[in-house]
C-alpha cells in the first residue's frame, strides 16, 4: 500500500524532492553548508517582506522552541507579556512565558471567538506594565484565524511591541512586514513551507535583537547569541539539523518555483473549500463559523452517532490511505483534517471519499 | 566526484540505509510512530545497560540542548554543579549553567590533562554546597578521554550525584549503568550511533526525574514533563523530528547488526590506529600522549610549515574528497580528524593519502 497521505497541521505529507535532498550528508562547519543556512534565511525573510528592518535566526528544536527563544529574548526579565488565548497554542505561549519567570496576562476568548482588537487596546491602557503582546495568527487548536492586521495597530498605537506565533500559517497567509508591525514572528519549517520538521525561525526586529542580549533564560535559546555566531562564522552555534536544513532549502525552491505565498495560499484555499465541501456532503458540520475558518486545518464536529470512538474512526480512514489529526477541544467532540503539504484538492477529494467509506463501514454514516 | 566524506565528530557520514529511511513522512500522532519512538528509547536504554533504574527522555534540537536540559531538570533552583573542565564542552556546560541560573564551580585541567579523580574529591570535600558533578566523557576539543568510571566512583563515594556528557563517545565507549554510578548521561543521534542530526536524549535515573518537576528554567526543555507526556501518550510533547528519529532507528538497527558496542569501538580503534599512523608517517604529530586518545578524534598538530594556513589545507583535502575538522585550540596549531561515521580503515587510508597529495600540492609536506 502506499505510504499514508498526513492531514495534519505537521509534519505533512513533503514531496519527494524535498525528502531526496536529506539523502546528502553535509559539514556543518563547510562553507557550503553555511551558504545553504544563509539562502534560507535570506529566503525567509524576503517571504515576509521583512528585509528592511528584521532579520532572520535559525534555532534547532521544534517550532514551541523558537517561539520560546523569541520571549525568553526579547520580553526584558521585568518585561511583562499580554497573551491573546483562544485556543492550545495561546494557553502555551502563556504557560512558557510563566515557565520562564516573565509577567504574563491573559486575554483569553472562546475556542470559536477570534481576539478582539478593541478589548486589546483596552487591556493595553489598563496596564501599563504590560510591554509586549503575543498572538497565534491561526489557533491550530481549531484553525480560527485571528485578526493579526489590526491587532497589529491596535499593538503599536499603544507602543508596544507584538510577537506573532505565525507556526502554521507562515508562507500561506500573507505577512508584510512593510505595513504589519512586529518584532517577532515566529514559525518552522514543517508547515505551509512544507519542509520536515526540526527547526524553527524567527524573523525579527533587528534593533530588538540587538537590545537583547543577556535576556535569554537559557544558553540554547539566545537568539542574540546564535545571531552573532551566525553572523561571525556563517555557522550555527550549536549543531545543526542539516538535513532538514538541506530538505528545507529544496522546499522552498519548490515554493518560489510554484508562484511564493499568493499561489501556496491558492492551493491550501482550493483544498479547503474541497475539503469543506465534500465532508459536509457526508452530513459533518464544521466547527467554526465559515468567514472564521483559515484555510490550514479544518475542525469538524464528530459524526452524530452514539458509538462514535476517534481511534476507530482514525484507524479505518487510516487504512484507506489518510491519516487524521484529532480534536483539541475539551467540550465538544471533534475532529481536524489539514489543508496543508505537498497536495492539492485531488488528494483532499480522495480523503473524502475515504472518510465517507469509512463511515460507511463503521455505521456511522449520516 | 562523489560526496566528501566526513570526517568530523558529526554531523558525521551516515549510510544510505541510514539516510533513506528518511524518504518516509510520519504522523506525528500515529500509533506506528510512537513505537518507533518507544523502540529508540529502550534501545538507548540497553546499550548503557540502564534499564533497572534509568529511563531514556528524547528531546529536540542538538546535543547541547539535551545537556541544558538534564541540568536544567535535575540540578535544582538552589543546587551547585561542579563541572570538570578541559576543553570547549566543559566550559560550554559551565557556561549554561550560568545562564540558567544555577551555581556552578569550575575544576580546570590543561587541554592535554585528564580531570583527576583525587581532585575532584577534595573539591567536592572543600564545598558541601555542591550537589551535582559534570563531566565529559571524551571531550572533543582535543579527542581526549576523562576517567569516567574513577571519578564516578568519587562522586558516588561523596554522596554526590553525577550527570555525564557522553555527546561523542555514547555507543563506542562502554558505559555500563550497572557499575558506573550516573543520574544522567546526555548523547546525541549523530554521534557514533551514526544517525543524523536533530535530537539529544537523556539516559536518566527515574527516581532523579520523578523528584525534577518544577525544576526546569525552561518549558521546552522540561525533560519531566516530556516523559510524562510520553508516558501518558506515546508522543513527543511538541513536533518531533520526525524524519530524523526515523533515521536513527535505522542507524540503531545497524548498530545492533554489527555487533552494538564492543563492534562499534573495534572499528572506530581500528580507524583511530590507521589515521594516526598514516598521518605520523607523512610527519603530522599527535597532539595527545597516545593513551589519553579516544578513538573518536584525534587532534594533529598543524604541518610545520610557515605559510600553513588551516583554510587552504581543508579546502585542498576537501577537492580530494575529505572534510576534515578545525583545531579547537587557542594556543597551539591544530586540526582534527575524526574516525566516527560509516567509514571504515580503508576511507581512512584514502583520507591519510588525500592529505599526502595536499601536502604535496601545497609544498607543504616535511
Amino acid at each position: 500500500m502506499r505510504e499514508p497521505i498526513l492531514l495534519t497541521p505537521g509534519p505533512l505529507t513533503t514531496s519527494l524532492r524535498t525528502k531526496t535532498a536529506m539523502l546528502t550528508d553535509w559539514g556543518s562547519w563547510d562553507a557550503r553548508f553555511n551558504v545553504l543556512t544563509a539562502s534560507v534565511c535570506a529566503d525567509l525573510l524576503a517571504i515576509a517582506h521583512a528585509e528592511a528592518e528584521h532579520v532572520c535566526v535559525p534555532l534547532q528544536g521544534s517550532g514551541t522552541f523558537a517561539v520560546e527563544a523569541a520571549i525568553g529574548n526579547l520580553v526584558p526579565r521585568d518585561g511583562k507579556l499580554l497573551v491573546l488565548v483562544n485556543g492550545a497554542y495561546g494557553k502555551r505561549m502563556a504557560r512558557l512565558t510563566e515557565v520562564i519567570g516573565r509577567q504574563v496576562a491573559v486575554y483569553e476568548t472562546a475556542d470559536d471567538v477570534p481576539a478582539q482588537p478593541a478589548e486589546v487596546a483596552a487591556r493595553l491602557a489598563a496596564d501599563p506594565a504590560i510591554t509586549h503582546v503575543g498572538v497565534i495568527h491561526c489557533e491550530t487548536s481549531t484553525g480560527i484565524l485571528n485578526p493579526l492586521a489590526e491587532i497589529a495597530q491596535v499593538v503599536a498605537a499603544a507602543g508596544r511591541k507584538l510577537i506573532i506565533d505565525a507556526m502554521s500559517a507562515f508562507g500561506a497567509l500573507d505577512v508584510d512586514a512593510r505595513t504589519l508591525p512586529f518584532d517577532a514572528l515566529i514559525a518552522s519549517s514543517n508547515k505551509c513551507l512544507e519542509g520536515v520538521p526540526g527547526m524553527g525561525f524567527v524573523i525579527v526586529r533587528r534593533s530588538a535583537l540587538l537590545q537583547s542580549a543577556g535576556n535569554s533564560h537559557s544558553l540554547s535559546m539566545d537568539l542574540h547569541d546564535q545571531y552573532q555566531y551566525m553572523q561571525k562564522t556563517g555557522q550555527w552555534r550549536f549543531t545543526p539539523p542539516t538535513h532538514v536544513v538541506a530538505a528545507f532549502r529544496e522546499a522552498i525552491d519548490q515554493y518560489l518555483e510554484e508562484g511564493g505565498q499568493p499561489a501556496r495560499l491558492a492551493r491550501y484555499s482550493a483544498n479547503c473549500q474541497a475539503l469543506i465541501a465534500g465532508m459536509q456532503a457526508l452530513g459533518l458540520k464544521l466547527f467554526l463559523q465559515p468567514e472564521l475558518q483559515a484555510p490550514i486545518i479544518v475542525t469538524f464536529h464528530a459524526p452524530a452517532h452514539p458509538a462514535y470512538e476517534f481511534k476507530r474512526f482514525y484507524e479505518a480512514v487510516r487504512a484507506r490511505g489518510f491519516v487524521l489529526y484529532p480534536g483539541k477541544l475539551t467540550e465538544v467532540e471533534t475532529f481536524r483534517v489539514g489543508c496543508i503539504g505537498a497536495i492539492d484538492a485531488a488528494e483532499i477529494k480522495q480523503a473524502v471519499a475515504a472518510v465517507a467509506d469509512a463511515l460507511n463501514e463503521l455505521g456511522w454514516a449520516r
